[in-house]
């Protein structure tokens, strides 16, 4: 463990739970555990919490509540939209189009799809990391049956112009979904202004649990199921309902919709800080992801000058920093960030990327603190490095 | 909502979460929010109670932890055994077997697999819910990838003679899993004494949270992803870890352990005093599935003379006692029980259906207090029925 003062910046891959949103689940935890499926009064009272549930996160989302289906999480959520709409389209095209810095949900999904006889095209971006409306405009002339381009990249922050790629998609007859698990709680997420058919969002980052999320789905569109088995969530997604979770769910999501733009100007001072400081600091530093179109939270680096970034990340950990090189459902892996190669990152850069993500228990002192510690880091690594090499 | 002095009987659709288990995960609700794939020491301690909780898992199954894969409950379970193992093995054989009695989640991953190409064949049952080995038997000289049956039914408690079952599979040279959902935390389950490649189980069944379940994996196993993306459980199920639930699921399975052999005797008492209270007291009741090889704490009946399932369930409800039809999983379904059918009930009947299961709270007093319950509201519709047709 580090020092006992930690500072905690990897609100992208997690938040603590509020002790609010845990105040809200708590009855569903213990005396209120009817299955929402039964038919007696124990049952009807976690249905009926389900039910507002439900109506808050539509609310919130500018959805109806029969487009809403809840999911054990943003990975389940993309694979059912991916795989439940494709084999729902099975010979409409049987062509799948994702953007090259997806998720590993969306891209595993796409690759499953091929399996299973589709064809995928993986849209290149450009080095911020973004998609090219003109790119897929031309992609769209072999047709396809389903796009999917993230809100907001997990790694690098950067925002897609999904607007205007959902009209693009639509004009040529596909489906449009997108990944916004990484910006639901952070920015005004609107799937009629999106357009989306389907949308993708995660609870644990917005300060609600771990274990649910929810798929929009479109009034009218069908998917194949993905978890099969009863009748739950209108049979579009079968299992005892996760009441508690789904509480906690929409009690999060309120809560953060509520608090947002304050609480968005305040990170974005926050990450600019952040980013003046180590840009200014750390010589060889570089901003990955855009410059401005990007999520408010997120700080992402690459160092030139052979800075291994798992070797970055034990350093920052032993001085009470919790950060991380991408994304945490690819840690463990030696290749280099999938985000910042589709950026036209050399690999050696790519494997030298630290992310910073703040969130709402973060300050100033916090962000002077690991400026500090990250210039540090960086230093002592490349002496090491030198040394090795002299 | 009923009398302010409820008798819960609905066991086998869900149970209330154990206080002392819900104290078990409380540091994973709370201070310990890390992400179990993050590099840092708030993602290791998760890591660890993970690593914990999975050992904890294996040893009470008999299995090894890597064999282990934690999922959302027990249908992503089920789907993920049926599709997942059909789907790695295409080619080989291409028809899967699953018995007619099967949970909703095992059918329906049947039905998703036929749409794909697959053959089904649905194994008949006795009156009592049984298959006969015998029938496996024959219908294994066709071959299989896959043999799905149940250890215990859900409906009418049945126990099916698994490990014969699977060493036929086995012989014909296919996988064999089964669905232990309703008999995990009640019965002494090993996969080693079953001898079966995949099993199932849900957490909620035995007084653990809902949102979590597991599929045991025989190592060596390869199976298709159900959910795609990073690389957590192996790379066998993608998406954050829900430590609290898994923390959760490993505790109530210990405890469930530990005290099985007490309960199971307590519940087996209580359960035939009910069945014989309703049968001497219930003119034209029946129990369904079968009279001895059954769950210990699950007693279901049918009635003679036009009783209306959802009508006693009503006047149950009102009376103060939360009971079923037959699963959650359907409930609102008009259908009469697939489970009764196949059991060889003419539909009228099988609409009569009702399921009381019992759990650890449940005393002495409650089943006598339930049998008068019973008794009366099945004689008042019985009136009200014969004053209508008058």
């Amino acid at each position: 463990m580090g020092p006992a003062v930690r500072i905690y910046m990897d609100h992208a891959a997690t938040t603590p739970l509020r002790p609010d949103v845990l105040e809200a689940m708590e009855p569903y935890l213990t005396e209120a555990y009817g299955n929402a499926s039964s038919f007696h009064a124990e049952g009807q009272r976690a249905r009926h919490a389900l039910d507002e549930a439900r109506a808050t996160t539509a609310r919130v989302l500018g959805a109806e509540p029969a487009e809403i289906v809840f999911t054990s999480g943003g990975s389940e959520a993309n694979t059912m939209a991916l795989v439940g709409a494709a084999l729902a389209r099975r010979g409409g095209g049987d062509r799948v189009v994702v953007s090259s810095v997806e998720h590993p949900s969306v891209l595993e999904s796409a690759q499953f799809l091929a399996r299973l006889g589709f064809r995928v095209t993986e849209l290149p971006v450009d080095r911020a990391g973004q998609v090219d409306p003109e790119v897929l405009a031309a992609a769209m002339r072999e047709g396809a049956v389903l796009v999917s381009v993230q809100v907001a990249n997990n790694e690098v922050g950067t925002l897609q112009p999904v607007e205007e790629l959902c009209r693009l998609a639509h004009e040529a007859g596909a489906l449009f979904h997108t990944d916004a698990v990484q910006a639901v709680g952070l920015l005004p997420v609107d799937v009629n202004r999106i357009g989306c058919d389907l949308l993708s969002l995660s609870a644990h980052k917005f300060q609600g649990p771990k274990g649910v999320g929810a798929l929009y789905v479109r009034k009218g569109l069908e998917l194949e199921r993905l978890v099969h088995g009863g009748g739950q969530e209108r049979s579009r997604r079968a299992g005892t309902e996760n009441v508690a979770a789904i509480v906690g769910l929409a009690r999060a999501l309120e809560l953060a919709a509520a608090a947002r733009e304050g609480h968005t100007r305040r990170l974005e001072a926050l990450r600019d800080r952040l980013v003046r400081g180590i840009l200014g600091r750390v010589e060889g530093a570089r901003l990955t992801g855009h410059p401005s179109r990007r999520l408010p939270g997120l700080a992402s680096f690459v160092f030139e000058g052979g800075v291994e970034g798992e070797s970055l990340l034990v350093r920052l950990d032993m001085d009470g920093v919790a950060a991380s090189s991408g994304s945490a459902c690819t840690s463990g892996s030696l290749e280099p960030s999938h985000v910042l190669l589709a950026c036209g990152f050399p690999a050696d850069l790519a494997r030298s990327a630290l992310r910073l993500s703040l969130g709402p228990p973060n300050t100033e002192a916090e962000v002077e603190r690991v400026v500090e510690v990250v210039t540090r880091a960086v230093e002592r690594l490349r002496r090491a490095r030198a040394a090795e090499t002299a």
